[in-house]
């Protein structure tokens, strides 16, 4: 069964997240039924690099789809892309992948997006893809903070109660507040997350940014393990899949 | 009567274009309106740094308004986007301005950014800000054509033939066409520029950038002065007002 790379852009604002749910769309149904009019109606399955939550958008999420026959690559993306329209959803890139490459398994690295927009007028350019917060924040400082959070370290205060990964323990590679006039980027890298991560540290380096946490409670809630420890889950409409690496790619 | 200097970011898609139309929404009718609202219903009038067209967005457009009461810039910021709410513009600094200041005539430089999605599938994230061209482009050939249009020449081949500027005669300051991955960004600074003339000078490079024109035909167009020697106008949702800039920034 011919297994294929799939790298793929979507809106997340209209899905329910990547991964099929009992009710609402999800970017893994509208693929897998674009898939199945190839093949003749039959059943695909897709697996994903990442489960991205509802309203989390990804520009390069990547995805390995097994098809009953072969197809050339280019064909399979456009005629994927036709089939999916109007869901904003797009496949960027398609490449046949040898057999025991796992978009999931195989990935050795992640990257995410958080964007804030820090200012008093309300987004109308990117209003759907970024946090937007009115009180000042001082990206120093978050930037600061999130030096505590880089490493190996256990994450219970930073995953969702709900998480169900078997060990808490995760690795950041890169966290980095950066601000760019009135944006504020959280970029961070990892190998994989934890359930609802990356907007846990958000919501957390937001308080740093506006003063009412110092610094150090970050660190402090790093050591607390206990989520309630940790701030609020910033909104999903802020992060952004941006990347996942592989040691060889599958699009060469 | 209190003069203010406003900034503007709006998205093009809703409106009309900046100025009022018979029919449709202006952004000047939009933010007119509200200010009306501000002074007890009298008419308003706003004026510009530039008149955008239709679909064309602004991220930093400058405009000065005349109220009969003066108002805390901060106060008139926020009350204004209150009032303009649900359109998509927002009012993002707020200024008094001295009375001999006019946000157009005073204006000593306009800067746009044209962007390009140019791949296969369609943009999902980005779809209604670019303009997506899925042949293959040189956007060093694009650039290195885009060369002879930098200086003072006389415009012709590029303005609409509707323009209404008394002279075709512009400087371009800088037009530089840079890529990063899939996302070709043409970039042009100049004093004023004629009507659609970032438009055709886009939609004329890109006829550069897939190999329909040589590089020297930009030249060569430009010294037709005539409009149908140049491109056809590339379309408006890719164009972006970025900034305005003053000898004295009203925004201090």
């Amino acid at each position: 069964m011919p297994r294929f790379a799939l790298e793929l852009e979507y809106d997340g604002g209209g899905f329910v997240g990547w991964q099929r749910q009992r009710v609402g769309v999800s970017v893994q149904a509208v693929l897998e039924r674009a898939a199945s009019r190839l093949v003749g109606g039959a059943p695909t399955v897709s697996v994903a690099a990442g489960r991205t939550d509802a309203g989390v958008h990804a520009a390069a999420m990547v995805v390995q789809l097994d098809l009953d026959r072969d197809i050339a690559p280019d064909r399979l993306r456009d005629a994927l892309n036709f089939h999916m329209r109007p869901h904003a959803v797009a496949v960027l890139r398609a490449a046949s992948a040898p057999p025991n490459w796992n978009a999931r398994f195989s990935a050795i690295e992640r990257a995410y997006l958080y964007r804030i927009v820090n200012r008093d007028a309300r987004p109308v350019l990117d209003g759907c893809r970024v946090w937007h917060v009115r009180e000042p924040l001082d990206a120093e400082a978050m930037h600061r903070a999130a030096r505590s959070l880089v490493g190996r370290h256990d994450f219970t205060s930073f995953r969702a109660t709900s998480c169900q990964a078997r060990s808490p323990v995760r690795t950041l590679d890169v966290l980095d507040v950066v601000r760019h006039g009135a944006v504020i980027d959280i970029t961070v890298i990892a190998r994989s997350f934890l359930h609802h991560q990356v907007r846990n540290i958000a919501g957390s380096l937001k308080l740093v940014g506006v003063g009412r946490w110092p610094v150090a409670r970050v660190a402090e809630a790093l050591a607390a393990r206990r989520r309630d420890a940790a701030g609020p889950t910033a909104p999903a409409q802020g992060l952004c899949l941006t990347g996942v690496t592989y040691l060889i790619s599958p699009f060469t």
